[in-house]
């Protein structure tokens, strides 16, 4: 047996308003501090600031980006202060590793500097990082998938039938159309994933989780210029001219810490740096879930599903299928709930009556907490209610982001609790859902692995491990993505041989912290056959209610724009 | 021409909480002066009280009880009251009629006094008046209706073929098999709106109103004694011993006013007292509204829907066809809506934000104003949502009580102002639906005449208009059914020759208040279409989730019940 090796490792988890640095000992996963850095300029959805641009320059609907500058103050203040937290001499650290939303993109020249850090583009929108959540590029979106289905391609049963507005090809599509003198000089259209590596390191490598579920690489291959110039002929090249670049296995190392990045960071030059990685997905191994059938569920605002498989299936509705694309030598599925703590957060903000909010500072908790309480004291099934959680649409297994809420059963006796523990089980049956499609195509869900903030909520907890007649496992960190890139930091500086192995060691989950009672299991089957019908009727063609109601509201919102 | 009738006439209204009296002049029907008086006992729903039964005395869940004197007690303050505030002699007053809720009944000795006030049975809950709302008779009721179905019983069609738990015979059932001894006691089983007619002049007529809607008298018979012993042996001599009595037309003078009455009251003995009415139906002559195809829609917590007509026909859904029911010599129908104004009132005290709260009182509003003014800027269908109006069950034209509340499009952006307004526009296609099975059946609508308090919400009214394509006429008077009972005491006066006439000199409607606007109507047709799929889906078979929810609801109350 061989002594447990030495040192420490950063991991920098890149959010959409702040970078956390985390300091891990390799041995054993301990967390020995952390910090955490807001974005100066947060999410620019409503105009560039004239500090900026030098004047305001308002955005259209739907925008949302962000400055580059700002992640590498995450580097410069973030990283030093986490050192100093965790009491130690920043020359123990071996390795650094980041992960990042996704799909967020960069435009940059061919040596990684942004375009917006050109002096004559500061005031063009499309210089800028177009976040995750920028989603202006749905039309280009939809003439990428509609093309995709006529054309029968490939690669489009690997992401559930539907392209993402918020993807790399719809948004490098958009920049093209709207500003073709920004696409003429950027070089390099890049995932902030990667361009933060190409920071560290000087070495610019596309991560395989990102290239696979973001940049629709699949086999090796993206789609073909004869499908880009079917698309737009100025778009043929955009593969080979801005995309192409060599493809980083997870755990690789991509480079050495540059000194101008030792400096910023405080680290020593020439540490191992990590290819870079997605948050949901980097999270997979810090919860120890690296074997096939168990699903990782990361809970917050929306749920990301990811799992890894042996097998390529194509499961209907999932977000994506990629080989490697969680632990390099396995095929990574991603699933995703575009709803979930935002659909409870809508409920208490706009749906909550004051004498709750009263009831809930007289007992000393928030509102979630005591509408949680209140509804834990029920019986299954005793609110008489069944939803459906599609309050932002649906995007597994459905992928249709025109579906809407629906609540069933209301009466004069139904409560708030009633309908907050309805909305809870609703997405709890989402999640079984994804879960029986995954089962059904064959690549088949042991065990539910919980991260993000949901998981501290005991009552959702039960819920889920009754609803899926799964154990839930819980991930032992309070900061998965970050201990998630700490692991493949030690993986890169060579600490352990792969991810396997260091999720072994540094890792944390707790296993079977909820168990299904089978009793109230039974139940819920009753009410999720209810939830299968109501969501089949309304999200599979036996009413289109829903979309009507979409387009009679815009309609509606455009004849009253008109009539001002 | 003759000159116009001398002297005043007395209207008092028997609602469920208070009496109201009203002097008008019979001339012009000019409302002189009105006092309120509230009912000592209220409704008793959860024991009889100690000073009353000597004891406190339990009562089970769904009952509702009141207190007679409560009602003598009216005749004994308010009408001395309104006179005094009408600043007339009383000797001016020619004739008193009231009306009252319905179906609410009163067991009495041959002399009409009622069994609570008989000492051996002050602790008696069946000696006491069952109130309308009294609904612990439902598995009577179910009873009634299944052999009436089964037998092909000729007079369940007139009650769109439902018998309500409501109604005298499921309520005497409900005293004969849970209290015998009190049934054997009895004599009469009498309508409050008889009684207190019984009360004013010492004759017990029966109503051809109450007799009809609620006593299921029908072309002059009753359900049969071989019906009745079917049901239940001991009930065989229910109508011959307890029921049968002589009918009076509306308006007919049932007596004079007694000494005793007359010293209650203040107003000379010997005036005329009119046979009693029911506060939906004597709503309608005191709104004008005595012509074929004028629907009056009371409008309140429920809304009652009244209109004449010159032929029977069978309406799918109605409450009940009555020869002589509104106007004597017309077919009076009934229609209605479970829930309308109490959805509205549990929107905003279950489901509406402090923000919201907190903003109408610095609009100097109610809540219900400040949601009506921001939904009066929305174009229709701007909110994107539809809801059925089924929150408290469908009386017509489903008659399911097991039915219930439905909102379908809620997404993240949904705000108070939009669920209130698709409610306000569900109760809107609920009457347009009931609208449309009485013209589909025979029974043109031509125009809507509102009363009741929601006649005060403007966008509510111009919602109805666009909805119904009808014009709206609102009764003028504020007290619509006192006024009407005063219409009917100066008909049995002698002072017009019947209802029409008095009608059109004493009743007060404003005209084409509302009218349709063709724009929106055509948008409402829209979302009418979607409202009439998913009211045949959830209320026609399509799916029986409903009911389900309410059986899955009770099974775990039972449970919880059972757990403790």
């Amino acid at each position: 047996m061989t002594s447990p090796p030495d040192g420490c490792v950063i991991g920098v988890d890149f959010g959409t308003l702040s970078g956390r640095a985390l300091v891990v000992r390799v041995a054993d996963g301990a967390e020995l501090g952390s910090a955490v850095h807001p974005y100066r300029h947060g999410v620019l959805e409503v105009a560039l600031p004239a500090h900026l641009a030098g004047r305001e320059v308002p955005l259209a609907p739907d925008w949302a980006l962000q400055v580059p500058d700002d992640y590498r103050e995450v580097l410069r203040i973030a990283v030093p202060e986490a050192v100093r937290a965790a009491g130690i001499d920043p020359a123990q650290v071996i390795g650094i590793a980041t992960d990042f939303t996704a799909c967020t993109m960069i435009p940059t020249l061919s040596d990684g500097t942004p375009l917006n850090e050109i002096e004559a583009l500061v005031a063009e929108p499309h210089a800028y990082v177009k976040l995750w959540k920028h989603h202006a590029a749905q039309a280009q979106a939809d003439r990428i998938t509609s093309l995709a289905q006529r054309r029968d391609e490939g690669w489009l049963p690997r992401y559930g039938g539907l392209i993402s507005s918020e993807w790399q090809f719809a948004k490098g599509l958009q920049l093209l159309e709207e500003a073709p003198e920004v696409y003429a000089r950027m070089d390099r259209w890049v995932e902030a994933s990667d361009w933060i590596v190409w920071q560290l390191c000087g070495t610019y490598v596309r991560n395989a989780c990102a290239a696979g579920y973001k940049g629709m690489l699949q086999d090796g291959a993206h789609p073909s210029e004869e499908f880009l110039a079917a698309l737009e002929p100025g778009f043929a090249g955009f593969v080979r001219d801005k995309v192409d670049q060599p493809v980083g296995r997870l755990g690789d190392r991509a480079g050495q810490l540059s000194a101008e990045a030792a400096a910023w960071t405080g680290l020593p030059a020439g540490i191992a740096v990590a290819v870079g990685n997605v948050d949901a997905h980097v999270s997979a191994p810090a919860a120890q879930a690296v074997d096939h059938g168990q699903m990782v569920a990361i809970m917050g605002t929306s749920t990301c599903h990811v799992m890894s498989a042996g097998v390529l299936r194509e499961v209907p509705g999932m977000c994506g299928a990629v080989d490697g694309g969680i632990v390099a030598g396995s095929w990574g599925y991603e699933a995703g709930q575009s709803g979930v703590g935002d659909i409870f957060a809508w409920y208490v903000d706009h749906a909550v009556p004051a004498y709750v909010q009263d009831e809930a500072t007289a007992a000393g908790r928030s509102v979630h907490e005591h509408l949680t309480a209140l509804a834990a004291s029920q019986e299954v099934g005793e609110h008489g209610l069944i939803a459906l959680d599609w309050h932002n649409g649906n995007r597994s297994i459905l992928v249709d982001h025109e579906l809407s809420g629906l609540v069933v059963g209301q009466t004069l006796a139904t409560r708030p609790q009633d309908v907050y523990r309805a909305l809870i089980e609703a997405t709890a049956f989402g999640t079984r859902t994804i879960i029986e499609a995954f089962t059904a195509s064959g690549v088949p869900v042991e065990e539910l692995v919980i991260a993000g903030g949901l998981a501290r909520n005991p009552l959702l907890m039960q819920v889920y491990a009754d609803v899926t007649r799964l154990p839930l496992s819980v991930v032992g960190s309070e900061q998965g993505p970050a201990l998630g890139s700490a692991l493949h930091a030690a993986v890169a500086a060579g600490a352990y041989a792969d991810i396997r192995a260091a999720a072994k060691a540094m890792g944390s989950v707790r296993r079977g912290v909820f168990t299904p009672d089978e009793d109230a299991a039974l139940r819920y089957d009753v009410l999720f056959a209810e939830y299968t019908a109501l969501h089949d009727h309304f999200g599979r063609g036996g009413t289109d209610v829903m979309h009507r109601l979409r387009g009679i509201r815009r309609d509606a919102v455009r004849r009253r724009a008109v009539a001002r």
